[in-house]
């Protein structure tokens, strides 16, 4: 088989990055924009976690028809049924199981024999099987764990049914040679090795994430797992970007292919980065913002115009484009419609589009040029803002001069119940936080402030993020406005709505492969 | 030899990102925290490049005496003697030259035989042992190059007496196993191998440049060239953290040891975020704000806190240390100075210490709790002043309103003359902007606008960074303070002042290694 697996895990390990939590909405997003890029199975989350969890995998499951859909889920009955139900809905449906198979794990955190951990496994196989024939297990910690009893442990569960067996580096510790190593010695020794997929699920931690899933892949391995902009705990994952571009452009030496479409990577990048709030660096390979500055008229001799002289990919098949002029002021609804229908933007009735239409029109009056960028940031908005805002501003008001305290007036809508307050702060941002913090007296705890110009040019709208937290629950809210004090205000209230929701979405219990 | 070799490139290959380019000042700065860290080699910058970047070479020359310092030169006889003359203050000197020796560089850009290029590889080896017997010769583009041409090219320099020779995948497309392949048959080829250092210089345009490098030293190179944060153009190079923690954390597997003290890493990570206004993204290994967080009080059960299941580096090892409460409105001078000995900052005189410490006092007034990262800010602030500010900010007033126009007032000192605008814009830092500009008429375009919070609580510091461009000169003016729009000018004005600066420091010619 020479197909490349790509098993996208952004919604569930790249989701168990700090704040980076995603709600129902955000998930579907971000799933169809995975299933547009055609990534072949997306972890959509741990059904168990959390009933938020279980909602916003049923609903990817309800909206994805062309990628597997996959719930994690220890190996036991009650998580396995609840990843079953939550991927029902789904057109092609996977489990995935995993237990620890190292020493440390089992003696440690399972207070299991390895016999009682293969017994287990083989009958986690057997619940999942009730669900779907593609179940997939994982062997947590595989890298420190004892080669001969991984070796039984996956000829058990290539009996009781599993269909793809992964190897993870759950701590980031692994190197290539003997990551690779690894894999060959399994796939040699284990009874029955060909029957199924193997793959493998790198971190990190040494930056080694990529060149570990690519070592595997070149042993034998026949799926990657990895998310969008490397995220995920710690130092993340390995960055599906950097896997797809590195077989592609090295097919000479790869014996793979991926179904991926490359130029939707980009897309894709920014909008994890949006939703997130976890900014990617500018010399980030791929999606970082000078990977291919080389292009972009910074001064070069002109012997490097001959494009083969440095380049081995071009912007454009990963799917950057220069900013746009798309639309301006004067441009229509239909204009608009047609605008977002290219960026793949689908808006659920009329109304949102009427409502994304005048907020367009608001944004035009204050700014010239509008770009691909604003749209997204401008419909995201308008998708992060629940049908029923509990905190909504009516109005703001801030002033700040050379000697004087800054002051804020805020007057908010709350719950429909229209309330005001002033306050003083170190700067307008924090006097209008604390303005707000004076009639929500929300005690939480802001965590991290963000800005990002969307786009260049002094009238560039600032998007902001705003991580709050308040009892172990950590929530981003984000806003763009072209007046950094707004958008900061919009992006705390977003986060306060995040934390008043009733759709009471725990942080997720972590899933450690 | 069991030594690794840690050449570190920020200031050569790491300035060469678009915009990340450093005063003389800047590069003294990075360049001590380096030596700081125990780098074996500085690569200060190409001599030949600028007259400003051959005296910050200079300077760092005399500024530095534990490690190398290196100037890069192409292998023509007036860009060696630029690299002897700029590195001539320093206690140990390096020249490093270069010369492309693909067919397509050879043709292309060089016009010359393979022979010709041999010849004056020769040559230039020959006038850079005039000024020092340390000489490292680079075959640009070696990944593309013929094997056979490589062999009779670094033989021949080998006799011409240079010293360390480097191997660079100039375009980022190589991958672990072809590459280690590439060092081990060189190795074996060239007589006279085992007399020099051998060296590798990756680029991450797929995301592998630690991984190239890594498996190269496991071929038997004994140097590594790489940059803090993985900086260089485009995808950047080698990170040097990542390349020092693996060969730390597996020592069992890597025969090598460096000597760098990686407890200097965070805050040489931060100082180079800093100054060149390149943020670090919060899952970037090892130096990622993430990278680490599973200690950082996020929600975890029981058992991961047995240490050794899920860590296999600790934060505090590379320099991380939690938000430090250090000083607040009460200390005195004595505490503050003895703080910024701890920190490693000296001030370079009693009025200095007397100016940061009435800026600190100011600072205090606004902000309860002051910690390390809003000393390092305060004191980089007044780094960053020039002795004699052209533009100075004297006072400012904004204005914004829900319905309203934002609105901003600047009186500023240009030239020690006051001159006073008003403007309009979009937002309250677009209006101090535009008025800013209705006085300086500087017709520099805003290429990018960043705000990060130095510190958390809604009373932080935000550190903001403009960066400008005029006539093909970028500068990154850097600005911190708790009312944003007030750092936002500070680092507007901070970039006027880079701009209109006589040191007329143009972009550097990029060396392509």
């Amino acid at each position: 088989m020479n197909r490349l697996i790509i098993f996208d895990t952004t919604l569930r390990d790249g989701e168990q990055s700090p704040g980076a939590s995603m709600t129902r909405e955000e998930k579907i997003r971000v799933a169809r924009q995975l299933e547009k890029m055609r990534v072949d199975v997306i972890e959509a989350g741990f059904a168990a976690a959390s009933p938020g969890d279980f909602e916003a995998i049923s609903a990817v499951a309800k909206a994805i028809r062309e990628s597997t859909v996959c719930s994690l889920a220890r190996a036991n009955e009650q998580d396995i049924e609840r990843a079953g139900e939550a991927i029902l809905p789904a057109e092609k449906k996977r489990i995935h199981t995993f237990i620890a198979t190292s020493p440390i794990h089992m003696e440690k955190k399972l207070c299991m024999t390895p016999d009682q951990v293969l017994a287990q496994a083989v009958k986690a196989i057997g619940w999942a099987r009730r669900h779907t024939d593609d179940v997939e297990f994982s062997a947590e910690d595989a890298g420190r764990s004892d080669l001969d009893f991984l070796c039984r442990i996956f000829e058990a569960v290539i009996k009781a049914g599993a269909t793809t067996l992964n190897v993870p580096d759950t701590v980031g510790y692994t190197l290539p040679q003997p990551f690779a190593e690894t894999l060959r010695r399994l796939i040699e020794r284990v009874p029955n090795a060909d029957k199924v997929i193997w793959s493998v699920h790198c971190h990190n931690d040494l930056g080694l994430a990529v060149a570990n899933s690519l070592a595997a892949v070149l042993a034998g391995a026949r799926q990657v797992e990895c998310t969008i902009n490397g995220l995920g705990e710690r130092a993340g994952n390995a960055s599906l970007e950097e896997v797809v571009m590195a077989v592609k452009t090295r097919a000479d030496i790869f014996p793979v292919k991926t179904h991926v479409d490359a130029t939707q990577i980009v897309p894709a990048s920014k909008l994890v980065s949006q939703i997130t709030g976890y900014p990617v660096q500018p010399n980030k390979a791929i999606v970082g913002a000078n990977a291919f500055a080389h292009e972009a008229g910074i001064h070069q001799d002109g012997v490097l115009k001959h494009r083969e002289t440095y380049e081995i990919m071009r912007a454009e098949d990963v799917g950057w484009s220069h900013n746009k002029l798309v639309l301006g002021k004067h441009s229509g609804r239909n204009a608009f419609k047609s605008r977002l229908a290219e960026l793949g933007i689908e808006l659920p009735s009329e109304e949102a589009l009427n409502a994304a239409f005048s907020r367009f029109k608001a944004l035009a009056d204050k700014k010239h040029e509008i770009f691909d960028e604003d749209l997204q940031a401008l419909i995201s908005d308008e998708a992060l803002t629940p049908a029923a805002e509990h905190y909504r501003l009516d109005y703001s008001r801030v002033f700040s001069e050379t000697g004087e305290t800054p002051r804020a007036q805020v007057i908010l809508s709350v719950g429909g119940e229209e309330q005001k307050a002033e306050a003083e702060g170190s700067g307008p941002v924090d006097a209008a936080f604390k303005a707000i913090e004076h009639i929500a007296r929300s005690a939480a705890q802001l965590l991290l402030y963000s800005v990002n110009a969307i786009t260049t040019g002094t009238d560039a709208q600032g998007e902001v993020t705003v991580r709050l937290s308040r009892d172990g629950r950590i929530v981003n809210g984000q806003g763009a406005d072209t007046d950094i004090v707004i958008a900061s205000v919009k992006a705390y209230l977003n986060a306060l709505n995040k934390l008043h929701s009733s759709e009471d979405k725990l942080d997720p219990q972590k899933g450690s492969v």
